[in-house]
């Protein structure tokens, strides 16, 4: 085995395969060497139990020794982990990669293609919601299941951000300021707050659910940054909790939909428990029903966890000579974001008036959009109006925008966000 | 493929080897074809697409057939269930099977072993929370994993019982009614109410999980019947939902500890959500931390998903010429109930009058139970204490129950539940 990466989790995974080593063995059928750790400074702070002996700067050479069976790629990000992940693949070895950002990309894209045509493992339980055994789910256990929706807190990040701005009321700017302190958030939190990292893991899961290799850049995204304590606020109230989602499903005949955004998940909803850093997917499909995985979505250690089980599936495909089952690709295209289907939560800044009322649900009506309920607050020459709608087309929702903006009775649009479980 | 049965999974499994055959095909990597259906009655009113000419009586005949590659057993019970599988695991064919109430038993103990030994697959994912990917996640995905403690909502008819007891403060007697009149509950319902279902599973768990492979009558089991409106009410206003809980976890150096119970549940918990008649398992792992999985635990149609995703392992498994892997066994021996440590609730009507607080929690101290809270509810002649323990071995509180039993202040021992978390 060839390990390139040595950071938290190559040296976490280093040190299960040393405590582990007999029961991993007869899990796998066959005792595993490392032959070597790629690392990019010989010289970094390492943990005491990772073998000096075995680090190595030349990655490249690592993967090309032929005595490597299996390849771990846990460099992380585009280059040089893709080149070192097809060398791999090219030469018939397994690989195994927690790299979300690779297998998102327009390169992972085409590796996972490549894997599927060639028959060789390329195994990435790890990538998406750490521990969790969500890939393996749906690609062994649910294989044989049509599946109608993956939907999951797969950041965890702004599931912490969400869960103290919902129980703590407090504001995004304080609450991701107290993240950025715990160490939950990066300095620069874009990628997390943003929704790029979880339509990493949207784009993935499009490839594992559904059989549609796509990359992230194909994902409809909206992040986090918007949200009120407003907003916060109207959701408790109407018994919902606000999560950013990542969403897979298929649309209409053989369409299918990826994105991420946040969204009103009744408190009802097993999705709505999750709580701070966690993360959990909620899976539909035909037969099984609903299923939700949940657990630590991120970590040196729960992600080496996933590593390690990826890790006995290739050697045991290797051993038997067979490899994890592709998925079958049943929708046939992408659908565009206005033809999608959702109830709406939308909150107005309107002048406190009469005849407001009227003109705003004109502006719905006009559109094909049908208000299930309407809440008004304020006074004093100001209030705010908040719609709850039934299901709308999305490109409906967007025309009812487009006119209230026009409209000098709204001085603003607040928070528009997608309901999930209106039917 | 030989099916056995045809109730509601077996009509259901049907169906959806019809509906999805060339899915299925290119996941398992062979077509299927029904060799034939074993029923007990050929007249009984079936669904009309159960294909009548393929059924047969003579199951023994069916898993006889040299033709046939892997046998399904849907017709649950011990006889003849456990003889058929048993003759084709003797002919080395694989066996699916979603019958709990087999794997549990003596017979199914020696037929786990049995397949072990011969390295012949007997998957059982269905026979332990319906479609939840519990069996395969344990079994793979964690199969690297040193597992801590695996606890569990197995049984859907208890999880309503008490999950209305909560929510609309009924009494246990009129739940029931309702769980009966839906069709949730038998008639008899004392596999479900009295923990003899949960305690099946939680014995499979035992040797999925910990490679301990145990039958159902060494279960540690403890039943619902005895709850009573006052606990719940305890429970609500400290925080807690009551659940019955299969509970399979390390204790001690060597040992395991293998039982079902009812238990106080943090609302903060994961598993305090799993509402109605939903099954959901935590797991706690060395490395991969906390995980749950959630889902439909019954039902036809989940059921029978279950058995595909088996059905395509064991048909991949059996072209690759390999089986899954055997869960190597840690543990060394079950622990006895007494050397199980928890935290408590205690709940005793005693007469109120001075000095009786002083005499019961004197009990507690002699025996070494140290009390975390004290809550009196009442007056006028008689009150409640409610205590809640810290972490103490359960010998040591039945031991201060048989004292507090004794004392003329002590009217009745009302509930006695572990609770959940406690450390």
């Amino acid at each position: 085995m060839a390990i390139l990466g040595c950071g938290n989790v190559g040296a976490a995974l280093v040190g299960i395969l040393q405590t582990r080593a007999d029961a991993l063995a007869v899990q796998a059928g066959a005792r595993w060497e490392i032959a070597g750790i790629a690392v990019h400074d010989m010289d970094a702070a390492r943990p005491p139990h990772v073998p000096i002996e075995l680090l190595t700067t030349d990655a490249a050479a690592l993967v090309a020794d032929e005595t490597v069976d299996v390849v771990v790629e846990l460099i992380g990000g585009l280059e040089p982990a893709g080149s070192l992940v097809r060398a791999a693949l090219d030469s018939g070895r397994p690989v195994v990669t927690a790299n979300k950002a690779l297998l998102a990309s327009h390169e992972g894209v085409a590796l996972r293609t490549l894997a599927d045509a060639r028959g060789v493992d390329l195994l990435y339980e790890a990538a998406v919601a750490g521990a969790i055994p969500l890939v393996r789910a749906l690609r062994q256990s649910l294989t044989g299941e049509r599946i109608h929706r993956v939907m999951g807190i797969v950041n965890g990040t702004t599931n912490f951000i969400l869960t103290k701005m919902g129980e703590q009321g407090a504001d995004y700017a304080s609450v991701l300021a107290e993240a950025q302190a715990l160490g939950l958030a990066e300095r620069d939190p874009t990628a997390d707050v943003e929704g790029f990292d979880a339509a990493a893991k949207a784009a993935i899961l499009a490839g594992v659910a559904f059989g549609y290799n796509v990359s992230d850049d194909a994902v409809i995204r909206e992040g986090i940054t918007g949200i009120t304590s407003a907003d916060v606020d109207f959701a408790r109230r109407a018994g919902y909790v606000i999560k950013l989602l990542a969403v897979v499903e298929r649309s209409g005949e053989d369409g299918l939909s990826v994105r991420v955004h946040p969204a009103l998940v009744p408190n009802a909803h097993p999705l709505a428990s999750v709580r701070d850093a966690f993360n959990a997917v909620f899976i539909e499909g035909e037969a099984a029903g609903e299923l939700m995985l949940y657990g630590q979505g991120a970590g040196g250690l729960p992600t080496a966890s996933a590593v390690v089980g990826d890790l006995i599936d290739a050697t045991r495909n290797l051993l038997a000579g067979t490899t994890a089952p592709a998925p079958e690709r049943e929708p046939a295209h992408l659908v565009p974001e206005a033809d999608l289907m959702a109830g709406f939560y939308i909150s107005l800044d309107v002048a406190d008036r009469p005849g407001v009322l009227g003109s705003v649900t004109t502006a719905f009506g006009a559109n094909g959009v049908s208000i299930r309920s309407v809440e008004q607050e304020g006074g004093s020459g100001e209030a705010r109006l908040v719609f709850v709608t039934h299901l709308a087309r999305e490109g409906d929702v967007r025309a009812t925008l487009d006119v209230l903006e026009g409209l000098d009775v709204v001085e603003r649009i607040g928070g528009v966000m997608r309901i999930v479980g209106v039917a």
